[in-house]
């Protein structure tokens, strides 16, 4: 068995990008064997590294982004800094920054002058709003992009407030959206010899998780106005999260599975009865199915007991798992859904595994995540070709910066 | 200024993907010019062909995720529809599947054949949890990998029941993936000769959206345990969906955030103030915090006008905008986040824009969304070399079907 290390071997990608979009772009580029050199801005770095400080100074939240990449401190007002940049930059190929718009061109580094150092670069910009348009300059939080989105207003109690989720969806799904933008022009690139400057919006990227809504409401002229619906599923019953005696489990019990829901329940006269007998008139009288099913669960002595009543009766359900149920569960291990970091620093610990996944080739572990300028000087002297005391120079000057963390 | 649709010219998908995670993988490719061929299944192909039939029997939920794909419509029940999908194997680089795990082998077309009729060819399979481990069997619902995934989990009052999300980001995610990992194994096999078989479980993905409530469970045993936070993060405030006279709006008014909030409500009193002085501290009290500024908008004559109130002052903020609401929205237009479709037998709507946008490089339309087995004829006589009565032979046993929608 090959392990999946050498599958994107031999592509560079200069990383300037932060916290994390960009760091979920270029580590999936990483994990596959690339090699890519995370610019990080002295003195402290990205600012990730201040978050999930759980062991000692060395955060959690870092590592988890950033497996598998190399990091170069370095003062980016030094002007030694900056050719540095553009030295990596003509090795590279590809470069990938999540600033706000406009300040690559301000340093210097505008597509344009890219192309001049490297004919065919491919420059990956990625934004909250995208590079262009009126709301272009907006604060770069997730909620701002989630919030025009329309994303916002369809989670949650439609009759309250709507609900922020807890999970990073944004930020993971417009990184992957941009390594998928990027491995489109190197295939281009290597037919056709250009490069390209992809844009990447969060906005763009929640707008397309809409797979129904924007096209009921525009195709029906505002008839059909999807909304948020709460714990359940608007348009099918029942379907959604249901209270068990110690949590909650999702029950998909709609359409031909409503037969096996009522068998489950010994309600075999609920299956054909007028009122009950169809998704829409039970999404009608939606309180009441719900009632019956959640006073019916309570009689239960588990969640557990209650998945495996109506799972031996064929209705699709699952236990709503709180996080840290996850990390032992089987089949989450089987597959290395959650896989376990041995970090030189931190230590032992858990987080999501890598979720491509290739058949007969292992998921090895990637090196782990640099400490701070960790590769300053291999980089510079072996991509770069400067001398020992060359660097030894950059770094009395204060140009390189390295902490053990 | 070129198009974008010559970006994957050269690359030929065999596609049996139905309905939402399989096409969204594949929609991207025929966006940028690849050749999808969609194999749907007689009589009436795949199954979201039902789904928001707003224009006669024309359904805009298929031509969202299919713009651009061919369609070959055939009754896999007959072997001659099975050898036409062997030779479309042999003359393709890539084949995209969502059955459930272990249909593709039943059906004997597992990648240890696929491999026979293409040496070198790509097999992408996607499914709710998996193709492996013990829970790989269960019904491939999104909910149902969402409930395991902890993502459920995640959202919602933490004092009453998880909200399900009206929005598809687990499956188009999740295409999206799998969409990068077939252009990793194109890029491997360019250089190496080989193919791959692809396993992108919804599940993996959706727990790849944790950014930091698995290792900060994990790397604290337990101690931290992150939860549900309702309308508003847990570990900043204030920062998250606010009442305003007129609908729901963000406010990020957290960290040095807080000063500018303060300045804005003419409240600098607050600002210093021992019992709100940090995010720590009104993370605390954030009951409120909520209503003070609740209070606080509640004087303004509309949402809009607290918007443009609160930007003046720096403070991020944004609408939490209906899907209604965004369709004619300057920024969308601009950028193309929300397109336009004219379909031949629909007419116009709106649907959301590509996400991946290539600077200079104009976001042409793709061809539209097939109707069923449209591309019979073409794809059997001019790919697979067979002749007219060949075709009509078919046609007249049923193993092709063809119907206008």
């Amino acid at each position: 068995m090959s392990d999946n290390q050498n599958l994107l071997a031999g592509l560079r990608i200069l990383d300037l990008s932060r916290v994390l979009a960009g760091p979920l772009c270029t580590r999936p580029f990483a994990e596959f064997g690339a090699e890519v050199i995370k610019i990080e801005s002295a003195p402290s770095g990205d600012m990730v590294r201040q978050f999930s400080k759980l062991r000692g100074e060395r955060s959690l939240y870092f590592i988890q982004q950033n497996l598998g990449k190399k990091s170069v401190c370095l003062d980016l007002r030094d002007p030694r800094a900056l050719q540095l940049i553009k030295d990596l930059v003509a090795v590279s190929d590809i470069v990938v920054e999540n600033f706000k718009p406009g300040t690559l061109d301000a340093m210097g580094l505008g597509y344009e002058t890219l192309k001049t150092l490297k004919q065919d670069i491919i420059l990956c910009s990625i934004s909250a709003m995208g590079q262009t348009g009126p709301l272009a300059a907006k604060p770069g939080y997730d909620t701002i992009a989630q919030g025009y989105a329309g994303v916002t207003a369809m989670i949650g109690d439609p009759n309250g407030a709507p609900s922020i989720p807890c999970i990073a969806a944004g930020d993971v799904s417009t990184g992957v959206h941009a390594a998928f933008a990027i491995l489109a022009a190197v295939y281009h690139r290597d037919r056709q010899g250009v490069g390209q400057h992809i844009d990447i919006g969060l906005l763009d990227v929640y707008y397309n998780f809409h797979e129904i809504n924007v096209h009921q409401y525009s195709g029906s002229a505002g008839a059909l106005n999807p909304r948020r619906s709460g714990s359940h599923l608007g348009y099918v019953c029942p379907g959604g999260a249901f209270k068990a005696p110690d949590g909650y489990m999702i029950i998909m019990g709609f359409a031909h599975h409503w037969k096996d829901m009522c068998t489950a329940m010994g309600r075999e006269d609920l299956v054909n009865v007028e009122r009950w007998n169809s998704d829409l008139k039970r999404v009608a009288i939606r309180g009441e199915v719900i009632e019956l099913i959640e006073t019916w669960l309570a009689g239960f002595a588990s969640r557990d007991a209650a998945i495996a009543h109506l799972e031996a009766h064929g209705v699709p359900v699952a236990p709503v798992l709180e996080v840290g149920e996850t990390l032992e569960h089987p089949h989450f291990k089987a597959r290395g859904t959650v896989r376990t970091i041995h970090d030189p620093l931190a230590g032992e610990f858990a987080m999501p595994g890598n979720p491509i996944k290739f058949v007969g080739r292992e998921a090895a572990s990637p090196a782990p995540a640099p400490t701070l300028g960790e590769h300053n000087e291999t980089v510079l002297t072996e991509l770069l070709g400067r001398s020992a005391d060359e660097v030894a120079a950059l770094v009395a000057a204060g140009t390189l910066v390295k902490k053990n963390l």
